[in-house]
């Protein structure tokens, strides 16, 4: 035993316990997605959770890893085998490469699922499939390799700790895509294009998932140091995630309390999680000064964000990942050129930090957007995106899926005296 | 690198690992709170459950930690500047601050969300918000000195290891005195006195709870080490504190058992967590019998000590947070005068340790009786502490907050055929 | 401060934190289990699973561990002290004795929880507690011991890393005998032998379980190393383990939809299931694309095994735990003897590997359908093994409990206006 393979046992431990918290993430995500949509469609929001972690965690090690992480050419790919064989030493990390692997699937598996959310409720159960593949194969990957696989952002200085622009807005603008050319649910705009409000079905479970991914972003950022031995970061981003978390909260329940006279309670979880993602490219280099107001600011942000994608843009986003994760992500990743404590503009540093900030989510949201307006398209004209108007009203569980999440309360609507039977 | 950082960032990993677990506890409380009451009331609980969380991260940030862990003055408060900067070596932690203040923070918030539960279903969300704010920026902090920041009862020798009485008895006695001056539920008590049971609204999620907050326990009180390199100990508190749970889940079975002929759903559940608020205090000196002795205890105390607070004290807590976190807390103190393996009572340790345990939890009870009090009083006078009997009647969902929990469910008692509509 | 002691605390912080994440696997079972069955038995279901652990961890501690790991009697029986007193040098452990009990402790108990769900919704509570304390105290330990305490298996080289094997093969027959012994619940065969649906009342519950049960696998496989400074393996382990679940979900979708023209959202879940129960034994020893196909056979098992049992045995399992842990539990043991890289069939190592795993998969099974059978025929010739026909119909929640676990939606289905009332 000598001090070498104590630093990795430390380190790797560490990047594990952060990978199984970050894997949990896909059960928030879940409840978000089911609390916040009609009890017809819960089956498949699960199953559609489910199978893009499933699928993208095979696909990611069969093609995504290599082209993420593998030997850099021309700055834009990795390259190398399949299989995530072959060498990765010019990643000159600590850990060994299977953990390194196993971390970066659940954050590939992250990005994917954002999408389901904005998208719930009228795709194609099949062509959520293909894009689960899509995203997880090849466009999530290759901005991967951008930013964190030693591409040209990375080497323009472009800072993004733990996936801001990686993972979520990534992850938000597939979705503002996806939503986009689905259109909306069938009742969510009137005639003269008045908005309606189309119902949850379990707030209780929402909440939960919120509680599900904030336990879990606990090994998102504090987990992408890839180091317990880097104890003074990790102990600093844990306070900064959870202040911005905090303040997300607060200051949207605020605006919406001084808007509508009530304090809101999806927009409080929203925003829980907007200063989560705003935290999150970040939460290495602000103070927990700046934490804070990266969370007031993503408050903002998520609750006017989204009031312009459903009323101006009239995108349908059930759960509002758009504005959660994709306005956020970006405005985290711009704040980190004002308020990183070396380098950011509020701190002397001038605009060059935050130059290249702007730079690379602008680079990221046409690369997403482009990539997935021709994939959405092309399946759209193939397979088909939306489902039929009948299985819509129906729910997709029962027409997808052949069941539905609640079957005895189906029964017992007919049977009327108790909530369960055969 | 030299063996000291190595040791660092070892304690360091352990309390982080330790702080995710006892944040997912307020998971746990969002859902025992929301399961064991109303559905019209359950969004209100969950707002309230995480605004406790994010106003007290705030606030203790800000305010609480200076006054806990700042330097001494008289054994009273803790002093130093706001946003808990400057220094803190007096404690000579091995931790980085930012990780140990984390760390407390978690703490803090458990206090307070414990009294949420007690005053379910009618206590307004605005003076809520007050009190969350009250609790976590002084109440807690000050006890907190006392006995963990270097105060006069950690001078006497007062042992409370993960908290019994620092977070759950304060907690416990706020809530008591919350829900004394709030009065009870419309309905609890009938024109005669009689004591009528206000129904749950769903029990498999309080049971959920029930794990989340049994599985952060392994957070907080192993955590509690402050220390990875501890191992001893942390193994020994492991085990301790699972025996007294199994053992408290147990017994409340078998009390009830034998009481109503039928082991009840409700106790038993609070039986498992009394034995953890009782054996809080005392996981690392009692031995793994004297935790089976701790969870036998705490079992009797938290059954007929509910039993008492409702039908005696007349006292309306709709989940039993008086009982488990106050007295359950209050006793696990006193258990640690009797059963430590060195220096308690039962192991020829003379009265002294029993003492100073009996003054330090009598000293807590009347410093949170007494200034909540004060502040529920001080908020019924001005805001007002109770929601309007028509609101109440109505649920706080909808007039506090504009929603319902299951929108679709409400849609669907009137539409009569499926449990989703629109 | 020594490089021993660091190495243990590395060591000895993995395994706790392993154990709490295998802990929470408990609210995995519970969640599956009152998801997958009816509303009116899910506050019996969870008191079952409450129970089961808390028993279980009582009388493991008593006795359940020195027979498990005490001094080996004739490779069939670990002797000693009760309440885990006394040495246990001959283990050569490096971590503390405390924090290896309770690592097992937490893997007894989900060998006894399995069972639950396969005997659901017609057990008489007081002989599943009769039953719980059986398997804690006595079946699983002499297995246990047998491969993992030193026993004969163990000398013969069977390998089982984290208990394919020890733990699920155990609760799968168990499962098996229970069920068959019980017999099928009412409704569930017709006169002419038709098998009917009997519905579940939560999917949306049942799949937050499944996502639980997973995530409590990165600590079930990762975590039986009992070394966090074995980085190798572990990174390892969490990578197979998490592709054979990945495969498993996925194939098992695949063959539901060629089957049935949908993919199915219960035989998907389970078929994630199906494939971390397969690569238990060998997760350690099989390579990535091993654990890929291993995920693939389980997912075939599950989904063909379920129906042999439903429609060729007639044997009533509500949740599928008989195909799931039982004949993935074996067939993941078998697959070691195929796929390990070091001494596998497929890797030129010929078929002695594989005779002992499939003699110790053997004799495990006589053993515990042997046991089990007269554990449960005992039951039922004394107190009882299955409820009266009326309390099946009514629900073990009010006959056994006294409550049911949504008090609430009884009253609002004879109110029929909001879903709670009083």
């Amino acid at each position: 035993m000598d001090l070498t393979n104590l630093s990795i046992a430390i380190d790797n431990s560490w990047v594990l316990i952060a990978t199984a918290l970050v894997f949990f993430m896909q059960a928030g995500f879940a409840m978000v997605e089911t609390g916040f949509t009609r009890a017809k469609n819960a089956s498949n929001i699960i199953m559609k959770n489910l199978m893009d972690f499933a699928v993208g965690s095979l696909i990611f090690w069969v093609l995504g890893f290599t082209l993420m992480f593998g030997a850099d050419k021309a700055g834009l790919i990795g390259t190398g085998s399949l299989f995530s064989l072959g060498s990765f030493d010019h990643l000159g990390l600590s850990i060994p490469i299977s953990t390194f692997l196993i971390f970066q699937t659940v954050f590939c598996a992250t990005a994917a699922t954002i999408v389901s959310g904005a998208m719930a409720e009228r795709t194609k159960f099949k062509s959520y499939l293909i894009y689960s593949f899509a995203i997880s194969a090849v466009i999530y990957p290759i901005v991967g390799h951008w930013i964190w696989g030693g591409g040209w952002l990375a080497n323009l200085g472009f800072h993004d700790f733990a996936g801001s622009t990686v993972v979520h807005s990534i992850g938000g603008w597939a979705a503002l895509m996806g939503a986009y050319i689905l259109g909306p649910r069938i009742g969510k705009y009137g005639k003269n294009g008045e908005v309606n409000t189309i119902c949850a079905h379990n707030i209780t479970l929402g909440a939960l998932g919120v509680f599900i991914l904030w336990f879990g972003w606990f090994g998102f950022n504090p987990g992408s140091t890839l180091s317990g031995m880097d104890f003074e970061a990790t102990g600093h981003i844990f306070m900064t995630t959870n202040l911005a978390a905090a303040m997300g909260a607060t200051v949207a329940m605020f605006i919406t309390w001084f808007k509508n006279g009530k304090p809101d309670v999806g927009f409080t979880l929203n925003g829980a999680l907007a200063g989560l993602v705003g935290i999150t490219a970040g939460c290495d280099l602000v103070s927990p000064g700046g934490a804070v107001i990266i969370g007031l600011i993503s408050a903002f942000v998520v609750v006017f964000g989204a009031e312009f994608i459903e009323k101006k843009l009239k995108v349908d986003d059930p759960v509002g990942a758009v504005s959660v994760h994709g306005l956020c992500g970006v405005v985290g990743t711009l704040c980190v050129g004002l308020f990183a404590v070396d380098g950011g503009l509020f701190y002397g540093g001038g605009l060059s930090m935050f130059g290249i900030q702007l730079l690379g989510a602008l680079a990221v949201a046409v690369w997403t957007l482009g990539t997935t307006f021709v994939l959405f398209k092309a399946i759209d004209k193939t397979v088909g995106l939306r489902v039929s108007a009948e299985e819509e009203t129906v729910g997709l569980d029962i027409l997808e899926h052949g069941t539905t999440a609640y079957p005895c309360f189906y029964t017992k609507a007919k049977g009327m005296e108790v909530p369960v039977e055969k």
